[in-house]
């Protein structure tokens, strides 16, 4: 019979302390990268999995509200292909829980060989990515046993709020610091509501997952969590990119859920794709939105009210319980999915 | 009862005569793309759907072997956010069948007011996209009816590795002028192996689908070919992101399909992530990637040698083939999936 908890349950309550100790921690080296960034006009982030998620929201950010382009990074071409790219004036910011992941290490200092300036994302303080960084952002997440990451993920969400802020981004930096007290007031909340999503995913094979601007991040990660917990057919895609051809996978058996903050520029499109998704015939779930998206959909789980470019923290929550839930519910254990370690090697 | 062919399947067969109308209009284009090269430091794509998994492999093309960066935009970062960031020294590529989808024609239209020099791939001879671009690169492959696009993603793919040419990649144009013709003889070829992987895959709910470096472009499109007309739970991922999370989700009922060249430095990982999938205890299906990879999975559909930067050109036939055979397979019009039009609007 399942557990009734799991380190992962207990790891996503940890994340008010883990937010805490990071601004703290970060926050302060905000002239470092400042500094940094005047020698440098863009952003190239490497990262790969949950990572590779943060790095969405960190490349929203910057383009956003800092002014800069900001990209993802394609490691096999370091890493594979060898290629010589000329990178100067640009910021190379990789993200690793572990620090150690070989491929992203690599790229990362194949980035500094082609003239880039270089920013490490990690929760391993003495690691080898923090020794290759002009700048090392440390997150202070503690420990992370279970295999699917979730402290260290809103703590790498965080270490790229403060990088944005040392870029210039025009944003208030006490939002920000109040985020902590938020995500500890959520915790613990509205268990019915994701009780009802649970059990309704437990019914199903596939689900696609969709957010758009700042919460696409979100939807990409809350993919990857019911993936390799859960091993549900999850399909994290862009607003957009569900509208060009897997609109036709939605369909009775195979609910979306869709994810976005209270307020802001994609709160409607992602309203307006509930109601498209229901007329298809298949059930839509929201994780935050407010009551607009909560209107349009079947099932919702309410997230509180934060500033659209830090809603990720707070839509992330539900989504990684759902997870933790719905795994003991079909009786895997979340701490442990099958095929995968912590530290993953790719080369 | 379902037809025994279709509209796709006709322009599925008319890709050779479309690389080559396209192949021979571009080609004297290259001097002029040189000289928006020299203008430019760096390529930024603007797509959706099937054009964004076309311009993945340019960026992998450009990046490998035109030694410039070259990453996909957030088309949403101009539509919904209304940023502004300095463009100079960004070739801005966008890339739409029609030439008429807003999302990315206006986005176009932001770049260039942001400082970047502007090329439009399009197979829309007199489309809004045309008249925009700096430098229209207008493909060949004739009126597409069926909704999934299959020629005129292939054309997509001609006009990029022109655009890479134009770049200064060094890569032979002789070897690109020889494609038309080892797609054309490979059509009709190998549908045995084509119906075997067919067959496999009408009694599956989902799959994996990965490829790596030129061939994730082709991974990605064959997930959302499966996606949109066969309503399959495809998920398209790269070999990296697979090891990092969703390899939990293959099983005897969910099977990985690895694409990969004949040769290249991607390929002995291809054959190292097959051997993975089935330690895991689930099916992988090959194609490509020569008779190492047809040695490691259950079933292997083979390609033609190309040089592997051509490699996608005839990866994604396959693909496509059978794509179009699962859907009449279960009962499917693959012509028109539910829920979708040729031309895609978002906003």
């Amino acid at each position: 019979m399942p557990a009734t908890t799991s380190v992962m349950r207990s790891e996503i309550d940890e994340q008010p302390q883990a937010l805490r100790a990071t601004l703290d921690a970060l926050l302060p080296k905000s002239a470092e990268i400042a500094a940094l960034a005047q020698q440098t006009r863009q952003v190239l982030f490497i990262a790969r999995g949950t990572s590779d998620n943060a790095a969405v929201y960190g490349s929203y950010l910057i383009q956003a509200h800092a002014g800069r382009l900001a990209n993802l990074a394609s490691p096999s071409i370091a890493t594979a292909y060898g290629a010589r790219i000329d990178l100067s004036g640009v910021l190379a910011v990789a993200i690793s829980q572990s620090g150690k992941t070989e491929e992203i290490v690599e790229t990362l200092q194949w980035a500094a060989d082609c003239g880039a300036k270089t920013v490490g994302i990690t929760n391993g303080a003495d690691s080898p990515m923090t020794r290759i960084a002009d700048v090392a952002l440390v997150t202070q997440a503690g420990t992370e046993l279970a295999v699917p990451a979730t402290k260290t993920f809103t703590a790498q969400l965080a270490a790229q709020a403060v990088l944005a802020l040392g870029l210039g981004a025009g944003l208030d930096a006490a939002e920000l610091e109040r985020v902590p007290d938020v995500v500890e007031d959520m915790l613990g909340r509205n268990e019915e509501a994701i009780d009802a999503v649970v059990e309704r995913l437990a019914g199903v094979h596939g689900t696609v997952v969709s957010g758009r601007g700042m919460a696409f991040s979100t939807a990409l990660e809350a993919a990857l969590k019911l993936k390799e917990a859960c091993y549900l057919h999850a399909m994290g895609l862009s607003y957009a990119d569900l509208l060009h051809g897997p609109m036709a996978v939605v369909d009775a058996d195979t609910p979306a859920i869709l994810i976005a903050a209270n307020s802001g520029p994609t709160l409607a499109g992602t309203v307006a794709l509930a109601e498209r998704v229901r007329a298809n015939g298949a059930p839509a779930y929201a994780i935050g939105g407010g009551s607009a998206l909560a209107d349009a959909c079947d099932l919702s789980v309410p997230v509180p009210d934060l500033p659209e470019w830090l809603a990720p923290f707070s839509l992330i929550v539900p989504a990684q319980i759902i997870t933790e839930k719905l795994a003991r519910r079909l009786g895997y254990d979340p701490d442990s999915p099958r095929g995968l370690n912590k530290v993953t090697q790719t080369s």
